[in-house]
């Protein structure tokens, strides 16, 4: 089911700026019995991206009222949330009077969770700088649908990506956890990669705990080091990594503690 | 007026993957007196952009055939073309059975050619490297929606853009020539950049007159020391550069020539 600018809908208007150049946001929310998780943090971002790319925010109440019918509707296991500067412009230039367009999707849950134990591949093509994109959930995701295509076709469940410089950023639709002695970092994500909500929501979550993580560049023997590794993205939760080529880990004690948590939220 | 996989429309489906994650091409093609300008380049681009992100191309023929019908109807000036990948697939993975939707927008001339000298300024934020995207029209264009804003915020007609090497790459919208001494040459595209249609041609026109274009390296200095400068784009044509900060131009007898080339195309 499909709503744009709160009314149901079926189809959408042709040559919107989401369709034209990518000119807008996205979010993946799940829906755990009928309400949304993580909303606030959803949100959040939402409102974050549209200040960091010029977009007029809907107002977050608004938003929170869409997204909550959606999440309401039977069978729903995940909404999205698009939003684009609409329609209108010459080619490339904004008109800035127009009010951003927000689409709200429901859709029957995609997977079952908890999943096994991730296999994993470091894939060869290195994730590009994004400049001013960095982090920001944004609707050019080409770069990821190849990258996808990659770990697809090597038969992984998700393949790592680093940057031009051999620092590991994320998974193609994930972010990355490295436990270490009792310590959990995670990439650094100034350069490139998005900042997750499941992510900053963990971040939040270890540091109220008393056991900060930390942020920083991340290299390929850290993984192979790591006492543990996981990923995490909005409906996956916390996703233990079993094999990353050679190396093989069982379920850990932190991703377990971690999956448990994120299961009452 | 849109047409999708050849059928008029007036809406289209939600969720394509070209609106998702911007999952697809595009052309821009001019329209003069009825006709495609340059149609046989613009295939040509969009075949070669389906081989590079694996979209099954749809035939020539039939792409030629909707883009010369939307040409012929009434006081149309652009033939926008969108392939993308359609609905399906699950997040970012390919449905490889999915054939890919067409989309062919016929709607009114921007603008009027010839122009006036463009005023431009070299834009301070860095053209990001594109890796394997590099060159194509693809949908992801937040970047350029971006460098245009920055460039009507600076009231300049076109904005010039480096990359991180501070290697002029190319405008806003356009692609950039430059001439000295006779001879004309045009930055090299192999980091970052699109490989314009127009662009394209006037290679193969200067390379057919006997004076073949430099594809090289720019930086700042090329452009201050130049004799002409002149922009290229599929619209426009070659619109030759007036000003970039306290430079300025006359139109050259370079610029001037291929202005009068580019009209009989």
């Amino acid at each position: 089911m499909l709503w744009i600018d709160g009314k149901p809908c079926e189809t959408v208007e042709p040559l919107d700026r989401g369709l034209e150049f990518g000119d807008g946001l996205f979010e993946t929310i799940a829906v755990l019995n009928g309400a949304p998780r993580l909303l606030d943090a959803h949100l959040t971002r939402l409102a974050a991206g549209c200040e960091r790319l010029g977009l007029s925010a809907p107002p977050r109440e608004q938003l929170a009222e869409d997204v909550c019918a959606a999440a309401a509707t039977p069978n729903t296991g995940v909404v999205k949330v698009i939003l684009t500067r609409g329609a209108g412009g010459i080619g490339y230039a904004i008109d800035p009077s127009r009010p951003v367009r927000r689409y709200v999707v429901a859709t029957p849950a995609r997977r079952s969770a908890p999943l096994a134990g991730a296999r994993v591949a470091l894939l060869p093509t290195p994730l590009q700088p994004q400049g001013r994109l960095v982090g920001l959930k944004h609707l050019n995701r080409l770069e990821q649908v190849l990258l996808r295509r990659d770990a697809v076709a090597l038969g992984v469940d998700e393949g790592l990506v680093a940057d031009d410089r051999g620092h590991v950023i994320c998974g193609t639709m994930t972010n990355l956890f490295v436990v270490h002695g009792g310590r959990v970092s995670t990439p650094d994500l100034t350069r490139a990669g998005i900042e997750g909500v499941m992510r900053g929501a963990l971040i939040a979550h270890l540091a109220h705990a008393g056991t900060p993580v930390q942020v920083r560049p991340v290299g390929v023997d850290d993984l192979r080091n790591a006492d543990e590794l996981f990923l995490t993205n909005a409906l996956v939760g916390v996703w233990p990594i079993a094999t990353l080529d050679d190396c093989r880990w069982e379920t850990g004690p932190v991703s377990a503690r971690l999956q448990a948590a994120v299961a009452t939220w």
